[in-house]
């Protein structure tokens, strides 16, 4: 019921909190929060950005789709437009992300807050589907999630699983990392699961050397987690994958969010539960 | 356990179901079987195939991401190679379906066996989930498919809701229909919604109107089924939607699988739940 006392319809509601999102999103592309969004707008999908030349997104897109499990594409735009209107009509890519990263060649050349200097008319956009819609969900169902218990980035590893190439882009599964006991396993599988295109279940559990992890203690990507004595390491498909993989391919310029530094939209995270 | 009394492995009990499909492509790549998919092959995933010229292919894929409940792309090939090599490795896409439909500048022209007649070097193929899984999977649930009950096509209607367009690929959503009892719509729901990339969950239950489905009793694909006074009709996205909105883009060259002659892969249904 609102203040005066008026029904609201499902419409209203849905206006309502994807006003909250845009207000986010506002607040970001003036520059006023440059900072992490993993506790911004609670409820709405957060993404993975990868941007590239026209020239590499087939074969990039091809490539997601070969490997819907690290590479979940949740939309594409059209070439020179950072208009995403499936995800979140009315935003901008170029400016709506908190921090970005700008590679030449493969090479890291800058990390600056928006990306006008940059844009060309080339330039499609990937949004790609992001672990903080499951471990909500691990969250919600009363699992804890050990790096941010111990404040730390989720540890992530380099695999012995090569994804299937499509072009240029090649390279191995980037896999994350959260350890359970036992008995949580099996709950944190299935909640996991009802987002496949959040990474899904996860593709391991137990056993690092199997995977081809080099080493539990050095992820080559995020921070460490103390694992302990009664857990079991469990390891999802990683959004970190695709930009590996886009890096190895050494494009003339890809403009990927930092880490940490998401793509908010309108879409709700329960809009894509199995 | 083997005649000899040995223990398979789970990798030699896939080996020896996969060499069953193989067989089955096998007589449908002679020629020796032309006719529909649904029996065959039980348990493996089938799939809607559309193949255009690469000209056309990043605006098709995009277009299949941005509608992905009627467009799950399962599989991309590379342009001109015949071969899907996530869904079926070995298979040739040429030859291994059934029945063929050849449409020049959106008009049907042919309806072969196999394509060599028509394959050029530029040309890229698309295999989209298709409902046989989650029918199957209704099946298996107890429930009924009233299609099937009737010896008919599945009915499939346009609906007003447009699809978010790509490039040249516009238009509506199509829908099949099946019809179940009030009491049997939840369990219908949730075994579909299992199978997110085989158009999962039905997009609507009952009223046709404000689906914009004109007639009820014309279904604008298919033939129509007969709806029990006590039944209520049920929508789901409907794979036909990628080709109509691929033929009304009027390619110079599309091929497509005919209706209900599917392409069957290595894949198992249950790889594809969530």
């Amino acid at each position: 019921m609102s203040p005066k006392g008026e029904k609201r319809t499902v419409e209203q509601n849905l206006r309502s909190r994807r006003s909250e999102v845009e207000d986010v999103r506002s607040r970001i592309r003036s520059g006023e929060y440059d900072g992490p969004t993993a506790d911004l707008a609670r409820g709405h999908v957060q993404t993975n950005l990868v941007i590239l030349p026209e020239d590499y997104a087939f074969d990039f897109l091809k490539f997601c789709v070969r490997n819907p499990k690290p590479c979940p594409v949740l939309e594409v735009t059209d070439a020179g437009s950072p208009e995403p209107p499936v995800m979140a009509p009315g935003a901008d890519l170029r400016t709506d992300v908190p921090k970005y990263r700008v590679y030449e060649e493969g090479r890291l050349v800058d990390e600056p807050t928006d990306t006008e200097a940059y844009w060309r008319d080339d330039l499609v956009s990937f949004l790609i589907g992001c672990s903080f819609t499951f471990e909500r969900a691990l969250l919600d169902a009363g699992l804890r999630l050990a790096h941010v218990d111990q404040g730390r980035n989720v540890p992530m590893y380099v695999t012995g699983r090569e994804c299937v190439p499509s072009g240029p882009f090649a390279g191995p599964m980037v896999v994350s990392m959260r350890p359970y006991l036992p008995e949580e396993i099996p709950l944190a599988v299935a909640i996991s699961g009802r987002f496949p295109t959040m990474h899904g279940a996860p593709v391991h559990v137990g056993d690092p050397d199997s995977l081809g992890v080099k080493d539990i203690d050095y992820p080559e990507f995020g921070e460490p987690v103390e694992i302990a004595e009664n857990q079991v390491p469990v390891f999802w498909a990683c959004g970190v994958t695709p930009q590996a993989v886009a890096m190895g391919a050494r494009p003339p310029l890809m403009i990927t969010h930092s880490p940490g530094h998401m793509f908010v939209t309108d879409r709700f995270d329960t809009e894509y539960a199995a």
